[in-house]
């Protein structure tokens, strides 16, 4: 059996269902995967938080190069969100020689080329699919077992918050700021949501999914993007009368040579595989010339999901280690 | 640019479909994952058939061992279906040092474990995507990036023919037999319909899902199976009273240290993720217990669908040679 020692950046929500998942399915891995995972070290500032995962404050530290300096590291997990200093981390990690598992949607789509060049150039893995979807395995699927297709055409529910207020808009004829505000006394939506209700968040995911099926690394600034904020409840009900729902809809399309994408509320007829897909609720339609339609759908967000992917990947990497 | 050669067994419909997909992909095969895959020998005794793709006379074979004893052939794709000589000839194959790819998953659940632990002996892969789910890639998303999980259930719609044959009699209140009879005249279902109605190829499927996931394998013959030939138009309606719907189900499920299983027809709510998988849609749900609640849909059959799961085993396999 391989051991293989983890570095962790960030032991927040995130870091602590990740570190969670790989606790209470050690065993499992173990047996089905013949590797026993360690994670030795963690940056993170709050040591004392109780988090419910067992962790000793040996494994604490404050000091990023502790990690990225260590020889029996050999992958680095980063989980703390927001571009900087993430997109520094990562690059000095792999500059270091570890492999690279995030689930920072904005660090990877900012930065896209810088980091996956820089892993090809220190000939490091660095593996992203808790960033598209959560939980929702689909980043590797588009990059392994569909790579015989062309891809035609990709439609994205990929945000929870704003799925979530347009599934309550729908079911329950609410205004959007009222639903809005129950989303935010829930924990479902932010205190500042903009993020999230502007489409911003969503614009990322696209241009991470568009480098990865279409080749065509376009910055998540230069997505044309609309968010929910201005639909009404007439829309809602409007759509409703077309036997429509109204989601927020992220789109790649191949037309002719040429990609068109966008971020925007879009009209799904209640038939549509996506319309049915509601609250906090992922899901991913791909069109392949040969697969032709697919669609993945699952949790795209929450500690354990998000855990699930990035240890998915740390077990893909230490197939290579 | 690394070139690997293949031997196909069968030109069928279903070796149809995988020629043409590496066919009409080529370039985009080369351009994302940098190898050339060529077809060299196809073991086939029907050579004069019109098939739409470009064959030339001299790569057909009527000679399994002109493909087993070929230095140059790395991968041997077996589409001719039914269990011998299919399981046979995979032996043989993998003596040879050939890895394998079948869609075959009547061969496959009936020989699971002697398959396996030949191509282990033999230090070769043998992948089989194909044959649960057709297109949709659920073997490899749960034996690689969902392994941090425990598994918890799976339920699964995989078979094309029944699944059409519900949905029809549900939406236009069509009693068994008219609808079969329809699907035979549009060549949905075959002349002798047995395996796929009366359960026999989803037993197949769950077969092999449980061996995978759960690591339990159960012979399809062991496995409680109903198929829905004794559903009657009643049945239907009184399932849409309940606001539910008649599907053909494979379960798997942890109870206890247990696994139960079954196949039979099943009432799911309207509001289940499968109860909206129509016609020859198939869909896969999985429960894990990090991830949650994941569903993959698409098609289950075909020529392309199918061809896009045998070249994307094919070019998994490709990497590491």
């Amino acid at each position: 059996m391989k051991t293989i020692k983890i570095g962790l950046l960030g032991l927040g929500n995130i870091g602590t269902g990740s570190y969670k998942t790989l606790e209470m399915n050690k065993d499992q891995i173990k047996a089905t995967s013949n590797v026993d995972l360690r994670i030795t070290k963690i940056l993170e500032r709050d040591v004392n938080k109780e988090r419910n995962i067992t962790v000793t404050p040996e494994q604490f530290t404050q000091e990023p190069n502790d990690i990225f300096q260590d020889p029996e590291i050999q992958i680095v997990i980063e989980l703390r969100g927001g571009i900087e200093p993430a997109t520094s981390f990562m690059l000095e990690a792999m500059k270091n020689g570890k492999s690279v598992v995030t689930a920072n949607k904005a660090a990877v789509a900012a930065n896209f080329e810088t980091l996956t060049n820089t892993a090809k150039k220190n000939n490091v893995e660095f593996r992203f699919e808790a960033s598209v979807g959560g939980g929702i395995p689909i980043l590797n699927a588009l990059t392994t077992v569909l790579r015989a297709n062309k891809y035609e055409e990709i439609l994205g529910i990929l945000n929870g918050t704003t799925n979530y207020i347009m599934t309550q808009m729908t079911e329950f004829g609410l205004e959007y700021d009222d639903v809005l505000k129950i989303a935010q006394e829930k924990g479902f939506a932010e205190a500042d949501p903009t993020a999230d209700v502007e489409g911003i968040d969503v614009a990322n995911k696209l241009s991470i999914l568009m480098a990865l099926t279409f080749g065509n690394y376009v910055p998540p600034t230069e997505i044309p993007t609309i968010g929910i904020s201005g639909i009404s409840k007439e829309d809602i009900a409007r759509a409703k009368n077309n036997n429509c729902k109204i989601k927020l809809i992220a789109q790649a399309k191949k037309v002719g040579d040429k990609i068109e994408y966008s971020v925007k509320p879009m009209e799904l007829p209640n038939n549509h595989p996506l319309a049915s897909v509601s609250n906090e609720f992922n899901a991913i339609f791909v069109k392949g010339n040969a697969v032709d339609e697919l669609m993945f759908y699952g949790k795209g967000a929450g500690p354990l999901p998000t855990g699930s992917a990035v240890m998915g990947d740390v077990l893909e990497i230490a197939k290579s280690l």
